[in-house]
């Protein structure tokens, strides 16, 4: 069973805090709003208002309280707009 | 007697807390909104901001506080505005 | 003499709590807004935004605090915007 | 000394609170928002987005916080916008 | 030296309070918001959203919070927003 | 080193509070908001939604609290929206 | 690995603080919002309302609060929109 997000909705597998560190980005300990480290899993096709540009596969970052969490077959997983994705990480 | 939503809303039958966990969903117990799970049973025309892609017969996830619930015949619905429809469970 | 909503209000004369029972839908016990009945009475133009999809007769569900509330010749009334309008219910 | 509303705002002369019940409108005692009633003095000449339906002469009804007061030549009257204009009384 | 107002905005002499009363326009004393009168002295060009319909001479009555306090050569001055002026006062 | 404001943003030259009142604006001490002097030194492009009306050396009159505060090379400047400028002061 | 920033984002290195004060640039100590520093390091493709008009390697001003901070590689940046960048500096 897969998850189609809906709209501008994306599906994000969300990295571990240990491989984040590991890859070389470290969430400093500050007041401000850490963004956080995930893999595109699904999206939607989009609204006339907001085009996709992320795809499945991409690796992003996304402020910490973004999207709301859900668990499928014991994987979680945070689905959320794409305007709360702020960047792509390009290899 | 049949409910018909008004413009960009949909009728949803929830899905019971048991069978999510049955069906591999599991609502896990952090702070951030949990979104649940149920079936379409019935959507408005849309509006021209809004086109209708959810139909009759769709699993959905949405927000855990999202809609407005009714009674009819004794059986629970909630109806709710597509927006607030996160995701289609595809089989 | 007649009311005649303005814009896209609708004139709404609301089903009493224990109709509502006799006919099957029973407003649940919970912390979630409760959508209540009524019978529509007259209808405004609409507007280039919001056009008017109800009709006089049409029976409808609505939110519990939606509207203002006049009484006309002793006969208590709602009136509201369209889109405070749930859904209609078909028979 | 005439007052012209500017853009979509209308001028109400309120109708006293005794008159309202000999006409059968009665405001009932809830905690909802109550619609008082008035007759329209004069009107703006509308502007884009909204289109002056009402005119000097009309009986409305308007919610109870609707406006700002003013007096002229020891008259009250009321001023506001059309879209706090709830309905139009016809006879 | 002159003020120019920019856009969508007016420069407004405020009548004292005395005159108003002579003039036959009593703020009366309730819980709602209370417009002022004053003599328009300047206007801006106006927006595309905005078009310029008020003009220097003419009198105006706006509300009492609105726009901000000058003093220019002695004389205290308002300037506030087109849409904060509620009407004008034909002779 | 030059600043060049982004999109609708001017950079302005507050004028000290001495030489204001010289000029013959005095602030007033009333509850009100009150506008503030300065000289316009370098202006953004504009966007589609705000065309620039101020240009390098227009004297301007903006609210107390308009803008953010920096200073280059030992002089104190205003960064602000077009929209937070008030009036133009023309000789 | 880099950091694409997504739709009207900008990711900066902010100078440090010391560098700030040698460039001629000083924070005051005031209330107000105090912008701050940065260079470009990469920008987002824009969005049809929000054209990009910084690029790599503008040295630009931006409010204190702007933002959100990562660190790549050991390197601490701030990624946000081109809205919240105040002025670029020219040399």
């Amino acid at each position: 069973m897969n998850i189609k997000p809906l709209a501008d909705r994306v599906l994000i597998s969300p990295t571990p805090a240990e491989e984040v560190t590991a890859a070389g980005i470290i969430i400093p300990d500050t007041a401000k709003e850490k963004p956080l480290r995930g893999t595109v899993v699904a999206t939607g096709n989009g609204t006339k208002d907001e085009e996709m540009v992320v795809k499945a596969g991409d690796e992003v970052l996304f402020g910490k309280y973004a999207g709301s969490e859900i668990e499928l077959d014991g994987t979680k997983y945070l689905i959320m707009r794409q305007s709360d994705v702020l960047a792509v990480l390009e290899k």
